[in-house]
């Protein structure tokens, strides 16, 4: 099964905390009131011309931004690509 | 009797959560409060010359997109294609 | 006397619940806290060059969109074609 | 003395309700507090280029819509004409 | 020392209540919570190319709008043209 | 050390109330509460092409308009120049 | 590990107050509540085609402009371009 965004819109998988800070770098903000970004994986991109990102990119997006979908057990985030802050390099 | 949408618009025969649950795969988030998207199925397409979907899609809505309808017992909506965020393939 | 809408206005007779009943299939939502659309039947178009809809089709339009007046006894809609969700066939 | 509106305004002389109730035909909502819509005639049309409406012409406007002025003792509007809804013709 | 306004703005000088009375023919609204207009002066035209008023015009400007300064002792507005509602002749 | 103002951003040194009142001529409000324009020097202008007013021009600024900063001891502001409504010559 | 800012975004590194008083010249409000401005250092340029800024440029920033990261102990911003209010040389 699968989901394949609309428009400008791409299909985010949503890191969670414990997955983020293991490989050092980057760590977003612990207290939960100041957390003004949320990091994910790009799994889809939709159906506009052209995209910033590929998918498997590692990106920062605005926290609130999107809807929240779960494929299985997982959070994921569709989201406008205008949304979504940077890409990340490890 | 038949519904046709204007504009950018779509009907979407809206998804009861008995019903979306039995395939496995995507699961809504179940917490009321939580719900920021909808799941439906396009019945019919407005009279834009272009659109990112067919009849018989299934689809993904922002919740609180569009306008509810009853047609006979079946809830629907009638939302514009830019409130559709995916459509889901099984 | 007529009423002529200007722009891209259609003036529409509000369908009252008794007449939308009667003929079966479309029914829109009872409680009236959750009706959000009206059905109508368009009366005349306005000057804009181009309309979606003709006179006579019966439409759905968002509830609270356009302008209540009365024509003799009859409520009408001044009301904005991006407003009429729809046009019913019977 | 004359007042000339500027822009794509027109001023419109408000036709009091006793006035409005007299020819018949047309009547808007009784209710204060249900009045959308404010009858009046045209008297004088804006600077812009090109208007959907005459002098003279008798028309009906947005409730709360425009700039209400007084000429000697009578109620008068300066309107946008986006804000004009239809020519009422008897 | 002069005021120029800048862009598609304009000097007007506020014209007092007892000033406006004298003349007859318009009369503003008298109660301080109905006025929606200002009636002035137009003392200096902005930097854009075209206006639709001229110095010493005579002008009706909604209330609220533009950014009250005093030149000496008289109250003045520096106000956007798209905010004059009307020019006023005598 | 010299700030370089962005875009349409012009940089502004705040003439203080006991600097404007010494000259004579115009005077701002005085009350607090009404204060509806600030006085201000024009230090540098920003990367835009075209601008209304050069280096040294005397201005008035809508209050609240602009970010506040210090240099040194002297109260500046970035504006945009659409927030700047006149040039004052003496 | 890089963070690459998307669109029309810059990522800037965040002076912190001690560090902004040591070399004189600007200083920013100390008062929380009156703080409008935040001083940083542009470390990458997004994907967007010009810039009015370089890599190693100090800033001004609007306060609350943005979305804060940080990129191991240092606080992080990326921001619109458009919310980039001046370059400091010094």
């Amino acid at each position: 099964m699968t989901v394949k965004p609309l428009g400008n819109r791409v299909l985010v998988r949503a890191i969670e905390e414990e997955e983020r800070r293991t490989p050092g770098g980057i760590v977003l903000p612990e207290a939960v009131k100041e957390e003004k970004a949320v990091r994910g994986e790009v799994k889809a991109l939709g159906t506009a011309e052209k995209f910033d990102m590929s998918v498997g990119d590692k990106v920062l997006i605005s926290a609130y931004a999107g809807t929240e979908i779960r494929i299985g057990e997982e959070k994921h985030l569709l989201v406008k690509t205008t949304d979504v802050l940077a890409v990340i390099e490890e």
